[in-house]
């Protein structure tokens, strides 16, 4: 099953000429998320042919506009093009009142069904579920309420050993084994022992995205050994008063949090219109943790099973 | 002194690939008017080198998204690069809601006085004026509430024929003479005739902006022989019952308008995305009012003293 990022965006709040302000499309299995929703996240869309019909969850950390402006005009536009699929959307407190708003002065009831799920940024809490993922909540910490969110496959099934099968064996019981369960007889005594018969089942992959906060350490339980990190790198290490101050991080920080928290592979983002060139950026993550990479427009990590 | 209008974006609602949303810079002297604002506005300054800080008026035609989601970001900016100038933003009601809603929870205190003029979109009325133009109001007729803008610079001064000033006049009498009147002596007798040493000023130029409107006659009056017309043709005229529902215009309609108001030149904008290639469009209106353009991105018109 596929899972996989796609970076559409890697600017800070105020715009460069060749950056997008954050917006991200997790992909897992059929199911299209939205991460942050910065201006212009429609066209980004368009450019990297992700088809915005198929977004079926919006999840938004914080109420800067980097980061939620392009929300408006892609709800217009998935009503214009009359959308019927129902539309998940979380979001901080106001984002309600603002999205009502603007829909009242412009007279438009959308096509579609929007459910708003309000969301509480101080505590690690789940948000959604489905068959195949949990996504929780990352308490950050900015100068406005903000969090991150946390993606998590569940548990999946044991593989079946096709050659170790018993050939008497039930549908039902094929299940139950699949599930990591011994298969009793009427009497309740072992018929087939699960581990003699099946294997370790696929894991479950993660992804955590931690955009905006200083650094912040008591994280690193919900985020521990997670297959990919997102983590914002404002501003490079020589300027972390600054990140201090307007509650960012730096590279150094983010890859601190990254090695602390043994995670898989970092990413990094959310840059600095001062930074024209990444790599001086990118080479003080990789001081601190090697398998780091910039998201920048276009980039896409996709993770195996 | 500069009278010159460049278009940012030639699409209307339903987002194109290699269209933007709508948007308007009219340089006229050294004041910069930005006319709508759809989403991605700023960085579309950015591509034509308009400096946002230089903007000091922003006219906000009605409260579709394709006309102002680019404030909010447009804002965040000038106020993140901390903007001093005040800022004058036109718009009809329920903007100032919209925008206080928003900075309320992103916890913003503009760097910049903003001062908000509601608009009364169904009247032809004055609402802008300094010592070079007036903007006036045009009614639309469209789903929602909405205006068009008219710029008008203000009668000049007429011209001081040196060869033909008699040696005497002091610097009072010369401002009356350019003025338009003729200098008296003590008595009350005419001393020097206006028109033996004066030429006609330079003529005032206009700008009639009209964006989104069915057809409408009974704007005539105020857009008679305007320097530049822009009219918004969504469709062309085979579908005009679906512009006539959705409240839109089609070229044909465009062209009928500039040529009943004897204008000198016609733009037209706000294309479906149904057209790929515009050229039906123009040739459309061109078959009615010949000297037609596409008010497409980048495009720029002096329009001469």
């Amino acid at each position: 099953m596929e899972f996989e990022l796609k970076i559409l965006g890697s600017s800070s709040a105020t715009p460069s000429p060749d950056r997008h302000h954050t917006a991200q499309v997790l992909t897992i299995g059929n199911q299209i998320n939205l991460i942050d929703c910065g201006e212009n996240t429609q066209m980004q869309l368009m450019r990297y042919k992700v088809k915005h019909q198929r977004i079926s969850n919006i999840f938004i950390s914080h109420l800067h506009g980097d980061h939620f402006f392009g929300l408006f005009g892609l709800l217009s536009t998935m009503h214009l093009q009359q959308r019927t699929q129902p539309l998940n959307l979380f979001g901080p407190a106001g984002l309600d009142e603002i999205l009502t708003t603007q829909f009242r002065y412009s007279h438009t009831q959308l096509s579609f069904k929007l459910t708003y799920h309000e969301l509480d940024t101080t505590v690690h809490a789940q948000v959604f579920e489905d068959k195949a993922i949990t996504v929780h909540t990352l308490p950050m910490q900015h100068r406005i309420d903000c969090c991150g969110f946390l993606f998590r496959e569940k548990p999946k099934l044991r593989h079946l050993i096709k050659d170790k099968l018993p050939g008497f064996l039930t549908p039902a019981q094929l299940v139950r084994l699949k599930a990591g369960e011994d298969i009793l007889d009427e009497t309740g005594n072992l018929l087939v022992a699960n581990a003699d018969v099946t294997s370790e089942p696929n894991r479950s992959r993660s992804y955590a995205y931690c955009s905006d906060t200083r650094y912040k350490e008591d994280i690193l339980p919900y985020i521990k050994q997670v297959d990919l990190l997102y983590h914002e790198a404002t501003f490079l290490d020589e300027l972390k008063e600054q990140a201090a101050y307007t509650m960012h991080s730096t590279a150094l920080q983010a890859a601190t949090l990254a090695r602390k928290a043994e995670v898989k592979r970092l990413l990094i983002g959310h840059f600095s219109v001062r930074y024209r060139d990444l790599t001086p950026l990118l080479l003080e993550a990789k001081s601190v943790f090697d398998n780091t990479q910039l998201a920048t427009e276009g980039k896409t990590i996709s993770i195996l099973e």
